[in-house]
């Protein structure tokens, strides 16, 4: 299996590059530029002792990744997916784990964009070809990149294509203490993005920056 | 601390009677019909294996009761607010356990009403003088009337009264493995809802039926 994240320079990119890395798994963390994946790339294999992290711009991340992170803001996803259209190939596997989150009014909130969710938007856009899933959401990215911390929760994968969501909960599975959990269709993205603004909230108000969730029962 | 059931018979009201029962609360178990509330109290007391619970009418229940939770079927909530308005007192608190869940298309979905939660709808309808409180609604009535089981999960509770949140999540303390999580305002129960929506499609998924909540990190 190998892992890319598609503008993977960020906080989320890098805390994902670090936990696959970790699990020995191939990642290229991709960018726009490449001066800045190569320098995303070098600090990530420091803390990991070795090798296990390359940069690359991300058309050559895309060609030789079977799974790929979209690690931007929620509001650079549809731009990120719309300018590496040509790139993406069939049977690959796009996975979006952005959250359509506002601060206003003193407090994080949901962005409501028509009822749909960030994941039901950038389906959309996608060429035919890969498939994408919506995982990641709840995790905080504070906690990935943290490598020190056990994760110690569960990770909700959606997605219309079976298959596709069974590669991302069979990659979930390589990093200790994460548990995959089967969301369903993409359209639960609906929830989960939502629950992720939840956490935000109780950061806030615990004064703490990891809350995420586990589901007790199944 | 005195806790009534609005509509008690159901399992949710008497998973409920049965966990603030056995914590040794005062439990008055409401219901239009004197028959079926002492019927139900009846059932519950044998469980406990004392007097625990007493059943009453609802206006009789509501003259008793500290905190008061309905537990109804969330399309059934409004009326049963609206049929006992006049018997609501000041600093009363209201907890409003409803899902607004329909099975359609094979799944559970999530019945969106106009943006606004369950809890939202039921607080226009309130009269002045009790303060509405959105919880337990992530947990399964299943599990709470299964007294052998641990619930070993979080309780959400949001309201926009501070004082009444922090009465409620008193109350949930005392029942043994339940933390309560203070989720902020009643429009959090937006999310809520549909959390229990999600947990019921994983239900479906991984054919169980006690699928519930924690958060890791606070």
């Amino acid at each position: 299996m190998r892992v890319g994240l598609l503008g993977g320079t960020g906080i989320e990119g890098r805390g994902l590059a670090l936990r696959f890395g970790a699990a020995e798994v191939q990642v290229t963390l991709g960018s726009r530029s490449p001066e800045r994946s190569a320098e995303a790339a070098r600090v990530c294999n420091e803390i990991l002792g070795r090798a296990g992290v390359r940069g690359a711009v991300n058309g050559e991340m895309l060609a030789e990744s079977d799974i790929v992170f979209l690690t931007v803001p929620f509001d650079k996803a549809a731009a990120a997916v719309q300018s590496c259209r040509a790139d993406f190939r069939a049977g690959q596997v796009l996975v979006d784990v952005t959250v359509p989150m506002i601060f206003t009014g003193g407090r994080m909130d949901y962005l409501d964009q028509g009822g749909r969710s960030n994941a039901e938007l950038l389906a959309a856009e996608l060429p035919a070809g890969p498939d994408l899933v919506g995982a990641f959401k709840t995790i905080p990215a504070h906690v990935l990149i943290d490598t020190k911390q056990p994760l110690e929760c569960d990770v909700f994968v959606c997605g219309d294509s079976r298959q596709a969501r069974e590669k991302v909960m069979e990659a979930v599975r390589l990093i200790p203490s994460l548990r995959p959990v089967d969301a369903g269709p993409l359209a639960s993205a609906r929830i989960l993005e939502r629950m992720t603004v939840l956490a935000a909230q109780l950061n806030r108000r615990y004064r703490k920056n990891g809350a995420r969730f586990r589901v007790v029962g199944i």
